[in-house]
């Protein structure tokens, strides 16, 4: 299976879903490697660069794309199947931007008290061990964590003609910020234009479950992935997602983003339901049982300026489906991943 | 190693937190085995039982205490560490409760929308095999789910002289609602008043994450116990918890209740930073870092008055800190309870 | 009218709504006059004094009561209207408490950003002219405010054997924080333990809606009010208020109180559709619909462990009602009161 | 004084905030008289149209606009003085739209409940006696109310290259929905791309605070206003709006945006206290406190994808200050503007 590979230059990295022409056209079925540069454009390299005292980039969370996918229109749903997420450089930061992060006051929580302290801390790749060592200003250790790549954004061009920053999640995607984002899973996207219009970036060689301080560890990325369309017409009982919905080969899972984060969970549960409703054949009342006893429901970011929250389902603890989540395209892109590493 | 076994007759029950005469006197380091009685009070046993056709319980949630703590004062840290958690019943019932749950208007949040349907659902439990069998209404399936009982409710007399319902979580502990309050888990509470009066309740064979629909797999339980007391005094550097912390021998785990979800969140979040401060000899800002790349963040409840997160940080990913939390009467009492079983 | 006088004593002051033994019995239709210590216990006197370097007041809103209201019983209907209140200090303070206020970290939004800095306002009465002048630190003038006084605490004991602090507001009324709880308002509360067992305190010689720095101008008050009781065998077709209702010759008012502030509101919103549904004969969306066009929104707090936000109705907006709210008990104690002053 | 008349044809309305070419160039110290059609298009006339049986529009809240300023950049200030709010057709309507208004589930905060039913109610406009009759369903009264016109939408184009949706509303402004955008009021938006691009339109014949159902009574408009710039050079010490504000003679006002409420809340507050201390040359703490003891906080929306909150302070209450805001925009343009009536 032949791979396109997309390296954007510096001027061809796009900042918002929407809005942006198409840097490539790209074919359902077609696989993609592409590298993306890290949420602060690659300007903070060690822990004496601020973002005050750096170059501003030109936009935060750049993003590789957007692709116009051949033969996408508005209601049919975009399959992204992540096949591998490569670390494209040796080191990664993580820095506390002012008035950002999920335990100080910011720009949608504004308040009088004067912004946290800024610091940057630099994690180094161990490609062998897989690990990224950090240094700490105090408590006299080096903290050594696994790597585990995700990626913060993936979206598509919003509906209703909206354009928003590559900081924001919605039911487009966007900056969703979750762990899950991660190789071996889909991820499905109702598509709201024609072609679809979906791009990448904000990689995070890893990242705790809420993104507390409001950065991962971010770093440039290089993504393997497979898209694959399932025309409107092709769902049969079920639906296109109203908001990401994302599998792997253990769990489906349902991503809600809004403020305040009930309402992301909300969101999130809300969509579970429907989804164990069409795979189970139940009514409401059963699918909303099922999920409150066998649920997870962990957090993807309480920073940004939506918030995000999962509903997690083991699809250990339940019967086989009759069907499989929009046709079975997960196991396809899974299988027709195999050809490729 | 001796244990107290107490089975509470139906009147003895209480149903707040504070406010209750104690059932029992207990020494520090002391084990007791405790028969609690279902969410419910017993009253739902079908499938045709539901909270509006069977006679009304004298409350929800009730609890076995309080217990007096001999010398336990204000400032002190109780710990309860669970050994064991063992179904008393061999079924158990979820049921939606008009108004209450987490994808409905309720009392607190208040809408003009008719209620959902009440639907009660039994669970059997397969002691054998350990495992739950329930039949769905719609989707022609029998869902049988794994055994994982838990605790909806432990807490202590809330300060300032408070008197809380069963039903509410707070930095008392209470109706936390989390699927971590398990065997193996020591539980940890600031005491409020002297002697602590702490009690428990609630059993869940198991519960999703979030309690979506408002009830989780509601059953009478048998909770084998070992009770402790860290003095003010031998505190040292640790601060007694804000909010409840928990440990089990992978995790140390912060629960932070209150509304909105982001608030609970960020409770969660900063008594772990004093925690992750405490243990590692931090400061702040790294604590803060720290915690946002290795923190997992399972969401307890979203249904009750007040709501309950988690933040979750595995041991194995970080150093062995140079002490241990509140003296290491975790390993201690884990050790204690292999005598008892 | 005979007008009974109760100052209490240093000790006789209560913390809590419930849990407190009744101060004195009062018979329905009995007038009282009271006076009432200010929130800080009345130890902030010069702008000097702030709670981190004056001696720790036994609790802060500290309650004139508990009054047990003769024939009380849950169900029942507490009708307290506030005839005259008048300062009983020609002084009175606002004081930035750390950690708590609308625009800094608090206990209930944790945040790892140190306090906002103290700071004590003194506030100087003028009887004569009914202002209070105030000195600023910056900007070089003195502000002369209207004085407008109003109460911010009036509750009653809570249900299910709660006992909650005099900071919290809730359904049982407590520390609602609004400026409508003012001379010639009347309060409606349900009983929900016998003899209702009503107090007040927390006079402010006048506030801003949100109270934004967490204090108001806190000053030690007389409040003259009228006692009285619908019994809920009288109340017909209306219903015990769900959530505190106010009345005034020009307004209905209801008071929702919880987090978010938006669940504030919609308690505020659906008891006013209640109340607007009862008073007219209307089915739900009418009454939805009128409350759309007509509401006036102001809030209460926005600083205290629950929010308060309230729906406020003109009068004079809609037409006169078939019937009066609970039986026009607000024009007979209205009436009743001219024989005071 | 000149005045342009603007009515568009059905192509030429505007969706979105961003993202439209230019109507018109316009000059600051212009005056225009701008025809804007209602909410729904005008495609509901009578009580039996509801959204669900009548043809879709091409979008809700049709915008008349955008209007390109000649020479406003990033960072100058747009002011616009509503002169004159005349209501274009003599009826007007409310309507329950199925998942939307502040009483049910929405698409923001999903649940599980079924929508409450769609009603749509008729406003007839009495021109002469400036009043709105309305037929109920229930309760046997029409409710005839003053008119109170007002324009829900006024905004500019967003920052970041972003394009929003007309139902919005944010830091550009637009579907703020409060009833202080009337005549007599100055609207101050920071410019976030050359030539500014503003659009208004949503017009309602009156509106309670909130907005409780989700509709006001929606009518078409013709709306008079005079346009001004204040450049980022002249600014001085007055910082360009971070929110909206608005002034009329006798309030300056704050509107803040966000989810949940007290965000929204937070960032009038905010925006306030920088307001006060740049008109009084206080210090944050001083300003803080006069804004706890003089504010008012009116809530505009409890029901759009962003919620909108106001903080009023009223001028009577303080000193004259040193300045105008703005250099005095207000005054001058409400005196160019009694030359247009």
């Amino acid at each position: 299976m032949e791979v396109v590979e997309v390296h954007p230059s510096v001027e061809q990295y796009a900042y918002t879903f929407g809005g942006v022409a198409p840097l490539m056209t790209v074919r359902p079925g077609q696989a993609l490697r592409l590298w993306s540069e890290d949420a602060f454009g690659g300007g903070l390299r060690s822990t004496g660069d601020l973002l005050s005292n750096t170059p501003a980039p030109p936009g935060l969370n750049p993003q590789t794309g957007p692709f116009l996918v051949e033969g996408a229109q508005p209601g049919d749903v975009l399959a992204l199947h992540l096949v591998d997420l490569e670390p494209a450089r040796d080191t990664a930061v993580s820095s506390l931007v002012p008035f950002f992060g999920g335990l100080t006051g910011t720009d949608t929580t504004a308040l009088l008290t004067p912004p946290l302290p800024e610091r940057t801390w630099v994690y180094h790749l161990d490609s062998a061990r897989r690990t990224l060592a950090v240094e700490l200003t105090s408590g006299g250790f080096s903290a050594e964590l696994p790597l585990e790549p995700m990626l913060g954004t993936v979206g598509v061009a919003p509906a209703a003609g909206e354009v928003r920053t590559s900081l924001v999640p919605g039911v487009f995607g966007g900056n969703l910020d979750t762990p899950q984002m991660r190789a071996g899973t889909t991820c499905y996207l109702r598509v709201n234009v024609d072609g679809a219009l979906f791009s990448l970036g904000d990689g995070h060689y890893r990242q705790g479950e809420g993104e507390t301080c409001g950065t991962a560890v971010e770093g440039a990325m290089t993504t393997t992935l497979v898209v694959d369309l399932v025309k409107a017409g092709e769902l049969g009982s079920t639906s296109a997602p109203a908001t990401p919905r994302l599998e792997d080969d253990d769990h489906w899972m349902t991503v809600g983003t809004g403020r305040p984060l009930e309402d992301a969970w909300r969101a999130s549960q809300v969509e579970m339901v429907r989804w164990l409703r069409e795979l189970f054949g139940l009514d409401d009342l059963d699918a909303y049982q099922l999920l409150s006893q066998v649920g997870l429901a962990p957090l993807a970011n309480v920073v940004d300026p939506a918030y995000a929250a999962l509903a997690k389902v083991p699809k250990a603890l339940l019967p086989r489906p009759a069907g499989s989540a929009f046709g079975g395209v997960h196991a396809r892109l899974r299988e027709a991943a195999r050809t490729l590493r």
